[in-house]
């Protein structure tokens, strides 16, 4: 089944909000084999409602429209469906009983204001889809062979709706299967991994769909099959997984962070953090995924010279004589803070992440970064020549991606 | 004028990726006074991008295309906007030049495969819009009085492109001049701030708009004036400022960190950071902003309580006795890290981010949060019960403004 999803509302147009319910709603109808084919966001206007419902309904069999229930005057959407499905409006008794309990326990003292009431109205013969978490109901509306839903746009109300009321009742409906399989790789760019895999991606049925999905220094494979059973696919990813051999960060869908917690959690060793340029953002990245406190127990940001040399043990000598960003410098600082902390491996940074603080020897972007491992210390020059924000993202991306490749390493010796 | 963004890539209607270039973009245009009227999600194939250009090429006056710029053959955006414009894709000779260098610094020992050549194939007649930070190049077309802009999806090149080579060829299009100011606000919600500056809100002219951006803790006001001298628009810049007071962050469009950075050095003063449930974050947000590391020596992750005790000098008796997460713990390591680093602030956290760790005293969300300043060290707790990234964002958030109120605080004494 082909779906698209409508964001009603001037707040996504204007760049005020992110609009996070549609990648959410298209992760729970892949899951259900429903393929989202559009998604369109538009401004609480008739005429713009309007065509995006009848282009929509030219495409697809299920239409999602999020947003525009509220009770004040810029939201138009009901007038708007009762016009385009040519249905009058009627107030749902249970829904009214509901929207004036709810203002009861908000505002004890004060009465309801005839606009709140409109929120009970729904469409003439819609299927009313009750909402326990707020005011506005869902409605759930088939014409001519085509599912409409129109749900409210705050985003848990849309998800109990979505979830309680929405998904069971597509749930039955499955002709055709969906199936995903995921490789996270290291180590090789888009195109050499293209070149890696071309027999094999030339191989695919039909049915079968490769997408590389690159990311700073990371290349997620995805495998998508449409409609037929699963072991074709798991035959094709075996075959990706085994030709990728080492450079397979993982088989499913995860982050080298949730690799990196997951295998590190899995062999009880620990990683600590000593960061300069960075600032904190190793360990921040680190401690994002749900269990870090597994295998991370202690990182230092070392921004100051003293701090290298008191908290960290770098040796003012090198400091002098090298200085902070330095090869000396950055093997030190991850030495230093993996025994600090008793971990079995440490990544240390220090560059110049910019815009200042560049010289000609040293311009802003030369970053070094060191990993600390089990049996030795490993260290590399990078010039990333960019703006800070970027600097920083891929001073982290390629400290993270050289910490896996020395575990990997050291896990074959 | 009108404007469209089309994102391309599965990635987004999978639900793999929320779009947030679509947010970015929507606010920049907005700046220029152009309006998004719709933003469309569709997957790399040639007919849902042709037709999505057709359709917004009868709607908008300039479209935004991102994504399905990559080498790989599930980008399939070059060849179909070939086809829908008619014109040959052509090498670019200075694009190909920039191609090769950036392989040769990532991969100095390979050969660069064919495949990566097609990131210098531009349509013939277009403004190449040269890309510093990434390999595949934006293109500039003009067609029926229609501008179209292509972009790569990567958020930093698209970003770059933007600031760079967009916003400034827009800028020099317009017709009426457009002025913004900003007032940064802390301390009062949107609806107490729009009751405090009602009568200065009525009494702007025609020409100018009142916006109100909240975003965790801090509301921003935004004035918009279009095709006038910008002679009045400072007059009630100046009124707001007045009125609003020591409410007022600051009088441009920065950050709260931005403004940290800046007001401690004007001062001279230090910021330290002992972090348990934000794992870096805080120190990683402060030293995003250019210019931090004259505010800025030292910041310690301490997730396990060794390092609680050890570095910060939590004493062991308060973490046996009130654990971790608790008021006298996170006034410990604030006042530890402090004294450490010799900074006349510092903030700590400690909290259950999830989505483990919870129990009915303390459950996830849990978050202590202390902040030592010059005369004193206060503390707060907040209950957030969300993800684990929502309370960790929240919870930094939280901090600077604590840190904030404290430092204006101790400024008026």
């Amino acid at each position: 089944m082909n779906a698209e999803i409508i964001t009603i509302g001037d707040e996504i147009l204007l760049g005020q909000i992110v609009d996070s319910n549609s990648a959410w709603i298209g992760q729970q109808l892949n899951l259900l084999n429903i393929r989202v084919r559009q998604i369109t966001s538009i401004a609480d206007k008739a005429q713009d409602i309007t065509q995006s419902l009848s282009l929509a309904s030219s495409r697809a069999e299920l239409i999602i429209v999020t947003g525009g229930l509220g009770p004040t005057k810029d939201d138009v959407t009901r007038q708007t469906i009762s016009t385009y499905f040519n249905k009058p409006l009627v107030r749902d008794a249970a829904v009214l009983k509901h929207v004036e309990t709810l203002f009861k326990r908000f505002a004890p003292d004060r009465m309801m204001p005839e606009i709140n009431k409109a929120q009970a109205d729904v469409l003439d013969g819609c299927e009313v889809l009750f909402n326990d978490v707020g005011t506005a109901p869902g409605m759930w509306i088939e014409h001519q062979q085509i599912k409409y839903v129109f749900l409210p746009g705050v985003p848990f109300e849309m998800k109990f709706l979505t979830t309680n009321r929405i998904l069971p009742k597509l749930r039955d409906g499955q002709r055709e299967a969906v199936a995903h399989r995921h490789i996270i790789t290291i180590g090789l760019g888009e195109s050499f991994l293209a070149r890696e895999i071309t027999d094999i991606e030339e191989s695919l049925p039909e049915s079968i769909k490769l997408a590389y999905l690159p990311k700073l220094g990371l290349v997620r494979l995805r495998l998508t099959q449409i409609g037929e059973s699963e072991s074709s696919i798991d035959y094709f990813h075996n075959l990706l997984v085994e030709r990728l051999g080492r450079h397979v960060v993982s088989t499913s869908d995860i982050s080298l962070e949730q690799a990196i917690v997951e295998s590190f959690t899995q062999k009880g060793l620990k990683l600590a953090t000593a960061e300069s340029c960075t600032g904190g953002g190793i360990a921040s990245s680190i401690t994002s995924v749900p269990g870090a406190s597994c295998i991370f127990d202690c990182g230092i940001v070392a921004y100051h010279n003293t701090i290298k040399q008191n908290l960290l043990g770098v040796d003012p000598k090198v400091l002098d004589q090298y200085g902070a960003v330095s090869e000396q410098t950055v093997i030190q600082m991850a030495e230093g803070v993996k025994k600090l902390s008793h971990a079995d491996y440490a990544i240390a940074s220090s560059g110049i992440a910019g815009p200042g603080g560049g010289t000609p020897e040293k311009p802003v972007g030369t970053v070094w970064i060191a990993v600390s491992g089990k049996n030795k210390t490993i260290s590399r020059l990078f010039n990333f020549q960019n703006s800070r924000e970027i600097n920083i993202e891929r001073s982290i991306a390629q400290a993270l991606a050289m910490l896996w490749n020395l575990y990997i390493e050291e896990l074959d010796n």
